[in-house]
């Protein structure tokens, strides 16, 4: 059978205090099944982001580990952060990479939300497409007002209530929200003009805000020190709106106004997925496979040969 | 500390028993560090050719496992098959695949056939980058004559002796050739027309024996079923003669006859570096590392995760 791999970048409250951040990655070492990608500690922000990719099993009791000792370590009545938050671990969010659907991802989300409850008392709120009401898909409408606001409003209002747990917060770790997503693509695409205006034209023709592709976010940025002007995207559903698509369409509408792609970028992490999608295009390969490719196979036998 | 991970695609001299070829393709079943990905026996051929993903130290042990049963089970004196052989190990080619550079892999091949020699008492002839002498890094030297000419050439012209072992060779293994090579990619680019000159003409320009790319080989050959003709090749250095490269080079030949690129064949396994450097090359993307490829990385960290 094949093996499940899922990634998940859980947030924490903490971005100043490094042997509380150090802590807080421990479980993530040199543990069978789980691979810390990364993780950065934003000081203004006052907030953790870790990234990690492993079989759901493992990854769910390293979270839960880790988890309890920010739990011991933050208390969000003194927590001062740039950054919109509701609890001392806020975000916990699961994507499917390979051996899993989205369908399982999500029901992986909800059962991880009831044991981190009973793990660690914090109140849960389900959000993308693990969300059990319509509104709370988005997470900026469940962290409206933040943990100040929300820690009275989640007991005065029913329509705050946390999804399970609560109502009342957890008195120092306030709630946390989980959830499952696809995995976020950003992509940039650098155009030969200073005319910042044809980027801000493009990137409303391709983004879903505009009435462009339905899964598109994007804004048009200066590149002053490099001459040039960007159309910067992210991408949220890129197996519905793929790369190649994206990027084409982009380069018709440039064309409008004399103006080249000069190079694209990929920002951050990308799943294979994507980039087989528009080489397949590109080089118009027939009935393409991506266990053809030698490395995929590997880690299917691989992760086949842990189970 | 990256582990390396190696292709080997070890060919056997039997074909037709059923009994036998499973028990040379046991030794690598179910082993750690070792990921069989295929084996094929052809019974025109009389021959058998596994596809094996690994890491060296277990590959070799595997292998020499996988050679004494074949030694015990194949007579070369009673073997008779369509396919060129010398030997009942006929060929073992080490491929880089990661965390491993082609110099470390010829000493390997090197290694190895020193091992593979003491444990079976089989002579090992070096071809393609493991060859001690330059006409043997072509198999068709070393094979000439195949096992029936050259068990009496060997012993009696210094120049067919082997590299390792002899010069008799096994009175009934033979010899086997024993070397470290690129990865092969197989690809075809059909075309949108019956006529099989264009086809012929195209593989022409590309294929390095009539002056084209210097590590293309390749042929015209009619696809009567799709109406169409093809132009098939192997590259043998991908990473000097990109796909993209060729591709292009065969559509702007084409545009000259009004012929269209109408599909391409990836036929067989593929390096993801193959892939990504022609995904980068039509999407622009500048400074691309393959370790933003979420597969890519959880594969080396995997793999040092097993050292």
């Amino acid at each position: 059978m094949e093996k499940a791999f899922v990634e998940c970048v859980p947030n924490y409250s903490e971005g100043r205090r490094k042997e509380v951040i150090e802590a807080i990655v421990e479980p993530f070492k040199n543990r069978q099944g789980v691979y810390l990608f990364d993780y950065r500690a934003d000081e203004d922000h006052n907030r953790l982001v870790v990234s990690l990719v492993g079989d759901p099993d493992s990854l769910q009791e390293a979270i839960i580990e880790s988890a309890k000792i920010a739990q011991s370590h933050i208390d969000m009545n003194n927590h001062k952060g740039a950054h919109p938050r509701i609890g001392a671990v806020d975000v916990i969010p699961f994507t499917p990479i390979s051996g899993i659907t989205m369908e399982e991802c999500v029901e992986l989300a909800r059962g991880f939300g009831r044991r981190y409850h009973e793990a660690t008392g914090i109140p849960v709120y389900y959000y993308e497409d693990a969300a059990l009401k319509p509104d709370r898909k988005k997470l900026e409408v469940i962290r409206k007002g933040q943990y100040e606001a929300l820690k009275d409003e989640a007991v005065s209002n029913p329509e705050r209530q946390p999804d399970v747990g609560g109502p009342a917060l957890h008195p120092t770790a306030g709630a946390t929200v989980i959830g499952a997503r696809k995995f976020l693509v950003a992509f940039n695409v650098n155009l030969g003009t200073t005319n910042l205006d044809v980027a801000k034209k493009i990137a409303s023709y391709v983004r879903a805000s505009s009435g462009g592709f339905c899964h598109v976010k994007g804004i048009g940025v200066a590149l002053e020190d490099k001459g040039m002007v960007q159309v910067s995207m992210n991408l949220v559903d890129y197996e519905k709106n793929s790369l190649y698509r994206v990027l084409e369409t982009i380069r018709m509408e440039a064309k409008r106004y004399g103006v080249p792609v000069v190079e694209t970028e990929i920002y951050g992490m990308i799943p294979a997925g994507a980039i087989l999608d528009s080489a397949a295009y590109y080089m118009q390969v027939a009935d393409f496979d991506p266990q053809q490719v030698i490395e995929l196979r590997l880690l299917k036998l691989m992760g086949e040969g842990l189970k």
